[in-house]
């Protein structure tokens, strides 16, 4: 009998977060991680109504025990004798511009914890899934997603914390991309550069879609393990670089 | 009534050349060009022959004057009435490894010719076009793609002129993107970065699949234009980076 | 009566740290900051007998009230009424190679804690310091150097928790030079780039001379502030890179 | 007998070409050249009038042949006996904003060949003469230092065939950096990163200061092989980026 496959999104609640859950529910049960149901219930109820699989499960990625646990009851109870697909991790943490004096190591404690912390700990549980189901004919190569931001690239003045965090994010995914590729597992990041709130002057389009996000991300997943792309950039037509 | 659209990919008689006029011929009448025939008839041929709709045109790209002659036959004689969707820029010009001082300068200029200033000169015929097409309700937003090498990210010992020009060629598509994102156009950069010569010890899929460039491409090309990707990479899964 | 200056390095317990203190030493009194004496104390007694001056502080620079404490030492009783005109951040924590499923979030704990967290608490020390020794006509702009490593600029397989600390360590520096600069304040990263284990094969100067790297620490201290350089790399002529 | 050595200057007519000569003419004799006298003659003077030894050569970096009369002229006329310890390549071309579509190809072709090949029939002149020198007992590691721009990093808008060849030529120091620096020649890439038709709203210090800029093209070439820079940065202290 053939593999039956899921998918996870962490940081569910997200606009982007939302949209992937929604494009993997395409193709796949998903389950849905936040850190509370507030966050998820919405997009898990639109997508049982609309046809697709999707299950919620509250859990807060800078916390072992609270991770392991969603993990443990996806095995279960949940999902129980599916196998991972493809995982997005999509938690953003503590991003504010203060100046560097004022910022309290509390923030870059923070965004440390939400934006790399947290990521480690989720593909310590999400690797060795996607691990296993490389050799159980998985219809596209098991693949783990990071959502990225312009500050995974650079830290920008007034912005030191939110940067460390995500350049941190950034290099544990080229880590595991550099380990793990060679055993068939796909570890890709996307720099998501366009800032949610200012949206270009009004211009149409001139601000992310989610959705269309979610389009590369699912793009990313289907690829072929003979042509991984590791980065990509993703920003509105109009944006400034 | 609805404006007919099509593709050109230049450098056609490649791998990477052939798969991305198969893959874009599946949605659009596509223009192969090549300085011969040589390059692209049997791809032209395999495209008609399984029911698409295929023409290779002789053109050197380094060549102003011959580059002005197929972009004017297209219009006038291959396919008039027809609008840019898509144009691919995959020639690839003097790849040699040599130590620097037996390098001549010869090998310096054929690789800008071919892989930088042959680029300059096909955007100069391409972007006019593309631009024309945005306002014409195309259904992807139009759209330029640059193939890239490993050496378009930097210069290796003893590759210094083929580096020069694929840099280089970068680098116009960045000024491209820059300029022409904001008026819809979408400019894109992949850098290809795997040696085909080199399989990776014989391992299955370890060698770049062109038809997996490809559907990348045609993702690219399809993206909205709220998540434009400028840049992303594409690379074996077992390739060391 | 024309201001008296210091210099600090922290994590002047590795030979980078060494060399850097008897570098700066010849032009101003040097702080010696490491968790233990055993780190400094050689050092600083060679200073002294060679007639500069020295004194060692305990410092944990992951813990802020140990950092807090060091520096009120340095004002109240160590060096009162002097400024400073230079401060090195060398603490390296946490290097190990391991598997990625074996590595411990301990290990990425540890390396945030000491690469990253104590450069941001450093800073937040230093900053203020240097700020105000820009209006006190110091000899040379009040400079933050930051020892980096190959490890900042990307993550490695088996190296994930490392290049975490790292990259958000030099993320760090990148916002606090956008936001000092301006203000007179030089941040600079430096790229080690060379293992201190791989002698490359013993080859004569294969290896990465501390007394060297403090030469371009101080250049980068006497640089003018019509032409700061916020990063470069240092690595040995025969470092493969 | 001990070695005479000797320094080389191209682009000698700009401030930083001119700052360079002086820098290093403290040390040794130093050729300038140039495309005519009128770019060199005042700073030749300059150097002699003040007790250095200075001589100017007239020399199109894009020609070979007048290139190689210059090289011959300097080892058989100007400074026979004499060995190579450093040479400058600050030859800068085409330097202008358009419109791409209003750009004309020979814009391009002016760039790179200033820009890149102008850099590579230069190195080919200079590289054997440095690695002669590298066990003729020189002061320093025999040295070639490449001046680069903002543009040498990416392609801004309306700045297309300009930021080709300053990424070519960037790109051919990293090859060279990476096949002579084994071999003891050591090759550096300076960003210079400033608008020099931009000061900052006319703030003291805001505009580069060539004297600065030569200072650290003098740290670069005393640096020992142990920790040889490849690129650094160098931009006012008031400049965004």
């Amino acid at each position: 009998m053939a593999s039956k496959f899921y998918a996870i999104v962490i940081g569910a609640g997200t606009g982007t977060g939302s949209a992937a859950a929604r494009r993997f529910a395409k193709s796949y049960p998903v389950v849905l991680m936040a850190r509370s149901p507030a966050s998820y219930q919405d997009t898990v109820d639109g997508i049982n109504a609309s046809g697709g699989q999707a299950v919620g499960v509250n859990a807060d990625a800078a916390d072992p025990a609270s991770l392991k646990s969603a993990f443990d009851r996806i095995r279960d109870e949940l999902l129980p004798g599916h196998r991972l697909a493809a995982a997005v991790y999509n938690v953003g943490a503590n991003f504010k511009r203060a100046p560097f004096l004022e910022a309290k190591v509390e923030d870059f404690d923070g965004s440390i914890a939400g934006n790399a912390r947290g990521f480690f700990l989720f593909a310590q549980q999400t690797i060795p899934l996607l691990l296993e189901s490389v050799d159980a004919a998985p219809p596209y190569p098991p693949t783990l997603i990071i959502t990225g931001a312009t500050a995974s690239m650079r830290g920008a003045a007034n912005c030191a914390g939110f940067a460390a965090g995500m350049v941190a994010r950034r290099a544990l995914g080229q880590s595991l991309a550099r380990e793990f590729g060679p055993r068939g597992v796909h570890v890709a990041h996307a720099v998501i550069d366009g800032a949610y709130d200012n949206v270009n002057g009004g211009v149409e389009d001139g601000k992310l879609d989610p959705d269309a996000i979610a389009e590369s991300y699912w793009h990313l997943h289907t690829q072929h393990r003979s042509a991984f792309t590791q980065e990509l950039d993703l920003r509105p037509y109009v944006e400034k670089f």
